[in-house]
């Protein structure tokens, strides 16, 4: 008996949830219903974010307005992938691997652009990349074949002489070292000679505090440790 | 000398900064770029989010990008304010207005359309609104002749049958309460007979903590105890 009022009072509830959300989005007119609907599809954007968001697109000057959406409908049409590296370019090639005075024979291999940004950012390295647009993941049906390995492998063979070092710069997380593993056995494969795989060093992040570090970062900044 | 040596540090330190920041934006195509620096205009949008969004619109279908970039282009031009209430609105009156289910002699004044929406959601209001856009804030240069309070005045002199309550639904802190409290004098001035100003009421919100209430909450809550 408890159970069947358990169940009728959580029915009632999702039912004026549901109805209630149907009822706000009727409140909007459409103009700022549909900017609002499409917001809500990006990642981390709610339905009070999107409709706020919305709202302050209603307060930028139209010129601004029309430039957006100038460049949003033709973001697609300009937007190319690199030929070399898989960074996001407009021409052929993009401008990283334009660029001359970077060294062409140590390429680093990362899984998305927003990764490549991250090591752009800090001016800290200054070889070309290759953007794998992914990782093995079998949870999510990515299998190594979805992501660029096939044309690291091909780059490698075909340009014996130039690449000289692969950086792994895959997430240290399960299905970021599961690639790293996979594109390594892959490379060794190959015998290229002089070929050296190199993977980032694991340890305590700078700033961090040993209080509040996971065992396992604790457990790889031990057996990497350096003469001081 | 010390002083100076800090003082050295951290001029390198912020070059370093917005050198990379500059670096950073470079490696990105002008057509994601310029799209990543208007969502960055965005209220609570960074960099780095305005980035992942950016990247996120190139996994979208072109048509739907295609309607979005019409909807924000056309949405200046087709949304207005409300006459009778200013909500937001492709017509002449808002949907709530127009509704003659509604009823039309109790307004509830908010701050935002956000806030509209809020109660919109829960159908726990029956009446009409009035949106101020905006609150009496002195600090932001927010006078009460920048927001629609003139308009209220006035629609209640118009119309003295027809309303017979207003809920003053401003935020309960220092801005809204002013806003409240300005409203009020300026309605008991026009001595308009039976009409009822309330407020919302204060107190602990449901499923709220106790222990981790603030005393002002507690205060209110005391204050305005009900018989159980």
């Amino acid at each position: 008996m408890n159970y069947l009022l358990v169940g009728l009072v959580t029915l009632v509830v999702l039912v004026g949830l549901i109805v209630g959300s149907i009822k706000l989005m009727s409140s909007l007119p459409n103009s700022l219903k549909n900017i609002s609907l499409f917001l809500e599809r990006l990642p981390g954007i709610g339905e009070k974010t999107a409709n706020r968001l919305a709202f302050f697109l209603l307060n930028l000057p139209d010129e601004d307005l029309k430039e957006f959406a100038e460049n949003v409908a033709t973001l697609k049409l300009k937007t190319k992938l690199c030929k070399k590296c898989f960074n996001f370019t407009e021409d052929e090639t993009c401008e990283i691997c334009n660029d001359q005075k970077r060294d062409q024979s140590v390429t680093c291999v990362v899984e998305t652009v927003l990764d490549l940004l991250s090591f752009e950012q800090g001016r800290i390295y200054n070889g070309v990349y290759h953007v794998l647009h992914g990782k093995i993941d079998p949870l999510n049906r990515m299998g190594p074949e979805d992501i660029k390995i096939r044309e690291l492998i091909s780059k490698i063979k075909d340009q014996k002489s130039k690449i000289k070092e692969i950086i792994l710069a895959t997430n240290p997380d399960m299905e970021g070292e599961a690639t790293a593993m996979y594109i390594k056995s892959k490379l060794t494969g190959l015998r290229v000679n002089e070929l050296k795989i190199t993977r980032l060093a694991y340890g305590l992040p700078m700033g961090a505090n040993l209080e509040y570090a996971d065992y396992m970062t604790l457990k790889k900044a031990i057996e990497g440790r350096n003469k001081f």
